[in-house]
């Protein structure tokens, strides 16, 4: 089995897909891209895909979930938009995803199921069906595997940078790509943590198996970081498997390993991506916990330090406040003895024993001034641990939010 | 039974208690205010306490549910802190807060037992002991009614004003008084909502029953506010009644409600005022919901708003986003159809039946720029209703928390 390796590229280094985007005037700002399509040619392909768990689910998400349903995992297009989340818009919202989806459908010749669509942006304002249909022609015509580069691009809101990874590897001499783009930034939340995340492979999958390998490698990528705590009405992650590698993933098989070893890697560099650019954030911190008693413990202290406010903002401020930290792992709900706490910032031991470790101070801002530090508590009480990636409080969050409607 | 009106006072004017403030030098400033003294002249007086949740409870937390217990609640004097936490203080910590309350008690001729002690301020921190007791002697020999409006400014840390109130109504005839002061604004949190709370009165009560009057107006009070989501290690809340004013309060007793109201009214009124002065806050805001199928779902509801950062950062730009308000409530667990959902700004529709309601902007901000506001769901599911106050979050809380410590 060889290993996978971080090759240039974009979503259509995996075989068999094309993309193309274009600037609808869906965002404020005129002449961004705002609107992107994904196409796979392969007839067979497959499709599986992950939703929010929000109750107030974007009329986006209500579309996709029916039609990878519908399609029984047989999709093989995306229609995506930025600028407008196409969120609390109602029934209208819903017509407005289901006409665009079957626009797409009908100039790709494609059974409109087979069309997931995906929104970002913001919530609650109309998305007009007319900025998307008219670029549609144009979007279809202009798909090839150099201009699916722009589709990272075009899925970006308030995020600092496009976030995109291609792996590749061989199999039985065959070489198999995987590819994604994602786009976070705000309301990244602990469950289903991405906005959006659009996964593309060569490998052949079947439906099923590929919506278990996302299941899996997304459980240890998107929903272990957190910027802010809010789950949005949008969270997508969608995964095709055009097939055109030759090379089969099953079940059982020493190539499921494998691919969900490459797909786990490739989810968790997009979600340090994202975590890397929380909104405002200038730091992006792994808070591991190790001597759980049980990996659930491990879990909830590790999700409340990463999610408090006052342990975020003395990062940002490299303020070594341990006493925040283990304040956190004690609200967490986990069981654990606080007179046995370990907490070190990088390798410096900062508490020992639940009591300060008696550190030097300029030692410990230098290791929270760094732009990645590991926040490791030992719990010593068996040996379940849990790491999950956030990032700092800074005043920036608070400018982007303040008025991001307006 | 007679109104509870608001009056001029202070703890002393509950009477039978005396107080007074010492500048120790506990905190950074020199000359500040951070040792303070509360002392119950009655030998027969009772009180009652209510401590922090979170499993790593600072030492003063440790000592006082211990002396609560073995004082069988007939405890008749608080020594308090602030500037230091004494919390993740270890060993050495408890026998810091155990030897100050021995101290203490000597000099007033107590048990230790009746001393309850309490401490705000930074973790991690040991607390010199002999701060404390060298201030001693001279807190004890100025404890007075007037010197007890000092208590108030003695617990605050980074509050930008003294939170005190004083009731006073009358049952029989014979005058009954209920004070009390608070401090709050950072690590506020929906369970036990406060960090350092201390209530007076005349009345007699049982402890039993002081303990049950406290446990219940801490319900609709203290546990219903939020600032930013955390547990503090020192939450404490304490009741005395010295029983001076020779009006009994029992169970099954028509005083029962009228004492309940009062000490609700107290507990609400100080609540409000920490919510309101949340670290960088600049606005209190009630999140009201109403309409919920039961009263779980309406807390949940309540409680994700009041604790969205994406929420308060709108409020504080006076952004007027429903959609992020209505979202939250759908990643609260509560269950309701989105499509219903009525989300208003004081009086102004912001949002009907999931969608917007085609408010005017300007209308809507001028809402937002007040500095008190309620946000109001209504879910139309059923009966059952919720409040909880939160405030804006703002860049002043970043630079208030990014250099706590230092």
């Amino acid at each position: 089995m060889q290993k996978w390796e971080v090759v240039e590229g974009n979503l259509a280094s995996a075989r068999g897909f094309r993309g193309a985007a274009a600037a609808a005037g869906i965002k404020k700002k005129q002449g961004e891209l705002d609107l992107a399509l994904l196409f796979c040619d392969t007839p067979s392909a497959t499709a599986a895909g992950l939703f929010t768990a929000n109750l107030v689910a974007a009329a986006p998400v209500v579309l996709s979930r029916e039609n990878l349903l519908k399609s029984h995992g047989r999709s093989r297009a995306l229609l995506v938009n930025s600028g407008n989340a196409n969120a609390c818009t109602g029934r209208k919202g819903l017509q407005t995803a289901r006409e665009s989806a079957q626009a797409a459908a009908k100039l790709l010749r494609l059974d409109p199921a087979q069309v997931l669509v995906a929104s970002t942006g913001v919530i609650g304002v109309a998305l007009e069906l007319g900025r998307i249909t008219r670029h549609l022609p144009a979007l279809v015509q202009s798909l090839s595997v150099e201009n699916t580069s722009a589709v990272a691009r075009a899925i970006m809101t308030t995020d600092r940078f496009a976030k995109s990874c291609v792996l590749r590897s061989e199999m039985g001499g065959k070489p198999v790509h995987l590819a994604g783009i994602a786009k976070g930034a705000g309301m990244i939340h602990p469950r289903l943590a991405t906005l959006l995340s659009f996964l593309t492979t060569d490998a052949l999958i079947g439906p099923r198996t590929l919506q278990n390998l996302l299941r899996a490698a997304v459980d240890v990528s998107f929903n272990r970081i957190t910027v802010d705590g809010d789950t949005s009405t949008n969270d997508t992650v969608v995964a095709w498997a055009s097939g055109a590698a030759g090379v089969g993933v099953r079940p059982g098989n020493t190539s499921w390993a494998w691919f969900l070893e490459g797909l786990t890697e490739l989810c968790q560099s997009l979600a340090k991506m994202i975590a890397k650019d929380g909104e405002g954030a200038k730091k992006l911190v792994m808070v591991e916990v190790v001597g759980a008693r049980k990996p659930s413990d491990a879990e909830r202290v590790a999700r409340a330090i990463a999610n408090s406010p006052l342990v975020k903002t003395a990062i940002a401020g490299s303020d070594p406040n341990w006493g925040r930290i283990l304040c956190a792992a004690g609200y967490s709900g986990a069981l654990f003895d606080p007179n046995r706490v370990d907490i070190r910032i990088n390798n410096l031991l900062l508490c020992r024993d639940g009591v300060d470790a008696g550190f030097d101070e300029g030692d410990a801002r230098q290791q929270l001034d760094r732009a990645e530090m590991v926040l490791r508590l030992d719990l010593h009480q068996g040996r379940a641990s849990a790491q999950i990636w956030t990032c700092d409080l800074t005043h920036d969050y608070i400018t982007i939010n303040a008025s991001y409607r307006t």
